[in-house]
């Protein structure tokens, strides 16, 4: 099967388990981008970020017998704390390896959906190699965060929903922009769009100092960021675009955006104010593309996809100081 | 028509105008509640709470010539904005009367759907006068908060939608919560359950100190809250229940709840959290009669309405630093 019928068969898997999360749209925005700008909130999804989809649709994919035997992922707190919540409905064992800096929110969560916790340094630890470590100790599998066809293909899911939306709302849709960390996510919508609505613009969003997949799809060949930390965008940090989704996106996705943690900041205390909706720092990275005028939707009809909401209160006071 | 049949019109007058409000729940939060609770999410519908429904319907049911001579009402700033906008979608004037110590937010808003306002003083001035004398000077028609059948169909949509949503989850309701400022949304609630679905509970929830409707449905007559401000609830603030919804309710409804100030702050908190959404104080209320432990869930399935989600960022800010 190809990434389109992947992602078919993966939203059968997930109907009744996640949620048809609705796509919305402020009248007061609109009027004063003079375009029409769409909300898919992910940040309403089970665990609170679209990461379930993936990790539901991966577990669903492997035999009973391999799933039993217990599943690992490493994750900044969204991949983790889908997989534990899948896991738990799926009745089997997940240890999940997040960083010590990752969102306090976050770590609590994943802990409290049943998963065991180990946490690492980032800066002197290597995540694979732990995870590793605890598969071939345990007999476990590891839930890739991206780099997978199943995960892509369960994120893809989401595609799927926003297409058949923006049809019912009697939309002709121009442009999808969606944050990216390993590019499991665009990648999914990508390899939707590519068949199902081949018109459709797909733009990945990262943070600046982060933009791999930007200068990835740039140069054509996978690069690396140079910083490891140094974002509020926690969620969107990873190192280098995955094999997988890369090569999706290299002969789908139109050119990246690059945000910097102030417009996010913006954009956070935009959704609060015109959609009454929490998004973390990481899922209002594509928002604040539009919002910044660096994507133009004057005239346009464009889907921003909020793909988390898991933010400690503490951080989202800052980001309602910044409101005048 | 009953009340019923009226919802059932305004269902179809609101097809593509309001938004399909999701039905949300929270993994962590059942778990901890031992039953099953879904949020009706209405501060996610189009001007940031419920009332859109009920003005939107109230608007199409005027005969054209009647609305284009304009609307009037009176508002503490959820209706004043959902009438704002259904005028400007109908391509006619609207005057909203709110008070001088509306949420900042609101007043903006109003405006910026494009509405003139008229601000008073709740203490020494009397809002219902100030609306008749522009109607009679100018022509225009009044579009009452909560006592009229057309706003009460308008406002019962929602039960609609979520006894279909319940359904497809596979859930047998049990009960369903709502703020009551007048009673429309309650009584829109309850005119529909009694038809399509009678075996559940529709409870109303008011504020500590204006829960005139709890007492009206005791003694069996409509009775009065002796002050008219002093709860964070700014959108349950309500003299007395209306007629019309009075009417409905005393034949259909399950006792009230009250909840205090704050268990209402405490809750805004818990939707932060759990359900990353953004709701207003009177729109937490119903949630705070499940999450007080005033209405009890354990081994049923409750919905409770967000019914709006339009708070100044100062107070969401207050609300933040009650988390530890």
């Amino acid at each position: 099967m190809n990434s389109f019928e992947l992602s078919k068969t993966a939203a059968k898997r997930l109907a009744g388990k996640a949620v048809l999360t609705p796509l919305l749209r402020s009248d007061l925005l609109d009027a004063e981008l003079g375009g029409r700008l769409f909300i898919k909130a992910e940040c309403l999804q089970r665990t609170g970020s679209f990461k379930f989809r993936g990790a539901f649709n991966k577990l669903t994919s492997l035999d009973a017998a391999t799933r039993n035997a217990g599943v690992v992922a490493f994750s900044s707190g969204n991949h983790g704390q889908a997989v534990a919540l899948a896991a738990r409905l799926y009745d089997t064992n997940a240890t999940i390896i997040m960083p010590k800096d990752a969102p306090a929110i976050k770590i609590e969560n994943t802990r409290r959906y049943g998963a065991k916790i180990v946490l690492y340094d980032r800066v002197s630890e290597d995540r694979e190699s732990i995870a590793a470590g605890i598969c071939s100790e345990t007999g476990a599998s590891l839930v890739p965060p991206f780099n997978d066809r199943e995960i892509m293909a369960g994120q893809g899911t989401m595609a799927l929903e926003l297409l058949e939306q923006i049809g019912a709302a009697g939309e002709r849709l121009d442009a999808v922009l969606a944050g990216s960390s390993g590019g499991g996510l665009v990648g999914g919508i990508a390899a939707v769009c590519a068949e199902a609505a081949p018109h459709v613009r797909v733009h990945s969003v990262e943070p600046e100092g982060f933009d791999d997949l930007k200068r990835s799809l740039e140069l054509g060949a996978r690069v690396r960021n140079s910083r490891i930390s140094g974002s509020i965008c926690d969620a969107l940090l990873s190192a280098i675009p995955g094999i997988i989704p890369f090569e999706i996106l290299k002969a789908h996705a139109s050119p990246g955006f690059v945000v910097s943690d102030d417009e996010v900041r913006h954009v956070m205390a935009t959704a609060f104010r015109y959609f009454r909706l929490v998004i973390e720092p990481g899922g209002a990275a594509a928002l604040a593309a539009v919002l910044s005028g660096k994507c133009p939707i004057e005239g346009r009809t464009v889907v921003v996809v909020a793909s988390g909401g898991n933010v400690d209160p503490s951080l989202f006071k800052d980001v309602l100081n910044t409101m005048h």
